[in-house]
């Protein structure tokens, strides 16, 4: 052997406990903890397809739909991303993204590297759209695809979604939405609103480890999908192949890829523990600790970064680093003296915010108060004198 | 709420302990079982950041090489196929492709996808190619990349790696290969056979779960993915970018997406046991189980697939299936019986072969004995004879 064995790998394997009250991933309930350390399952087992169709009632259940394409890729938020432009842009096809921080610029990104004609609206890092913005810009681009992003996670801003399916479909145009950050802590309603292709994240309200992304096409957008003149550019997100592994068109399951068994079980045990308490409830939950939050930081001086109340997303809140503060000292006195997760900006946002999420496991009253406390002590600790202000 | 929470997810999780002994995946070691439960961790932590450098080594260890550019993409091996291919092809470039099963048809119709000019090189199912074949075929079509599997777990053939990257590399070509079945189970040696990129799945010699697959490119090719006059068309499998989260450039690290941290604490212990165990005695031990095996299917007077000993691949042993014998019977009676995975057939093999794994934790003396009798009883209740032959 050239190669000798390497010598990091006969140490033990060190994972210290923390608190995640970053934008995720966040904690997962011992519930879920329990489920993904249970046998390994193969990829074709009866008890695996089980597993797969309780994943996609409750898939469908979070996104408020009937649709038949519902079912979650073997891949991060990212990845489900990928998987909703590849599958409905074909190249030359005019993809419109609304672009207000770093998931827009991805997606244009993405359907660029598709072939398609990338257009954008674009609204300042901390907003969010308009009606009549998103509708002047579908009918003067005629696209083919609609980008939104329901939470600006790097900023913390939402965005209204209802209202911009009837625009898109009155220009014969796809609406495609981005719910990684905001599933769960708001209210979506896939089939109400007339969204054509969703997806989302597992490790944050979902309260599962990453690793997988729900997603779901409306009978529009699966029309589109299988009526395509170029096939599918990446046969790992091909819905018409990958579709039949998840048994989503009533044909026999084919084999498709060796799914991450582990995976799916803390995400049915994720989805089981929002089916039981309610979505309206888990909904009311995320609120009521934003609005804790918010009142915590207002005792505190601190001031949000997205300026309106309504246009914020509960589930992560961006705050300004106050002036003459590191963000980063911050941030490492939170982790090293209390192991709490505080983070820093993303994208446009760096070193403008910090940004804490309160999600899924992690919002309760209780984590909104430790969050408020360490952040306090952390801010004081790095020199910040909030009787100055 | 227009959908009600689903009936299914008020059931418990139900998961049976089996015993896999199919072409993977494979039973996980109580340690690696041990490790996926640990509290989850952030994507940018230090502490995620040291597991994912220990990996790296592992994973440098395991493919012997010394390649800067090695890390493990988020997705199952069909996922690390699709890396290798979109990083190393640009449109209008010519794929050639060595197909005798499965694994090639796949990369020919994903080479295709990703704008390549594909042609290939066939051998029956259930052989391998010659350097002479190989050679011919890359003169006569003078491709940009060779793709070649060295384990075709779908019929059990085993390929000779060694010569062919000289091959390749006199005629301008790279040379990819497939170790997603054969990893552990056979020597690869990435530097010395000059292969230029290699990807594997973690489930199986490697005893990880699904969902990671460990990829490296050598320097050519990761000066040929720089140079490159189009994007990557996957911005999740774009090395240039990928490459910096996982520190393979020396450079800063740059968020990507959001790793799966259960998934990367089973992948380290799985090569931590390797690197303890040493790659030589994991070789051995693979080809010890598998002549054990072929002995047991002697004496039972069952037929190997591939019949040249030398090239069965040690890892996936395919059996014809006796005449007048239901193979689904076979394969149920074990599975109800004593929870034990024997597989049917995969794409061409498919009706025609019963294919067994002895892989990682399972490739034990008393794993091979075991399934031995649970395949001789299957047979005898499915009505098999094997006095008439």
């Amino acid at each position: 052997m050239d190669v000798p064995p390497p010598q990091e790998l006969t140490q033990p394997l060190q994972v210290p406990s923390k608190t995640l009250m970053g934008p995720g991933p966040s904690n997962c309930s011992p519930r879920v903890m329990e489920a993904i350390s249970r046998p390994i399952l193969g990829h074709m087992h009866p008890e695996i397809f089980k597993i797969m169709d309780d994943i996609k009632a409750g898939i469908r259940y979070v996104f408020q739909t009937s649709n038949p394409l519902t079912l979650a890729v073997s891949a991060s938020g990212h990845g489900g991303m990928e998987a909703v432009l590849c599958n409905l842009l074909e190249p030359g096809d005019t993809a419109l993204i609304a672009v207000n921080g770093i998931w827009g610029e991805r997606a244009a990104s993405m359907a660029g590297r598709y072939g398609a004609k990338v257009t954008t609206v674009e609204a300042e890092v901390g907003h969010d759209f308009t009606l009549a913005q998103i509708e002047n810009a579908v009918s003067k681009h005629r696209p083919h695809v609609l980008f939104v992003t329901q939470g600006e996670s790097s900023s913390g801003v939402y965005q209204n979604i209802e209202g911009i399916g009837d625009i898109c479909h009155r220009y014969g145009c796809l609406l495609a939405v981005d719910t990684v950050a905001s599933l769960g802590g708001v209210p979506f309603l896939a089939d109400r609103w007339g969204v054509d292709a969703v997806y989302t994240g597992t490790q944050k309200v979902l309260g599962a480890p990453a690793g997988l992304a729900p997603i779901s096409f409306s009978p529009r957008a699966q029309r589109k999908i299988f009526e395509r003149k170029s096939p599918v550019k990446v046969l790992y997100w091909d819905m018409t192949v990958l579709g039949d592994y998840w048994d989503c068109f009533g044909r026999s399951r084919v084999y498709h890829h060796t799914i991450a068994s582990q995976l799916l079980y803390g995400l049915r045990e994720g989805l089981a523990q929002i089916a039981e308490e309610g979505l309206e409830s888990v909904n009311r939950r995320h609120q009521e600790c934003a609005q804790r939050f918010y009142r915590g930081l207002e005792r505190l001086r601190l001031q949000p970064f997205v300026t309106d109340t309504y246009k914020r997303l509960p589930t992560v809140t961006s705050i300004k680093v106050p002036d003459g503060v590191d963000w980063r000292e911050v941030v490492a006195y939170a982790m090293k003296n209390y192991s709490v997760e505080i983070s820093g900006g993303l994208g446009p946002s760096a070193n403008k915010v910090f940004r804490v999420g309160l999600m899924g496991y992690n919002a309760t009253p209780e984590k909104v108060d430790l969050v408020l406390e360490v952040l306090e002590k952390a801010l004081k600790a790095s020199g910040w004198n909030r009787s100055k202000l």
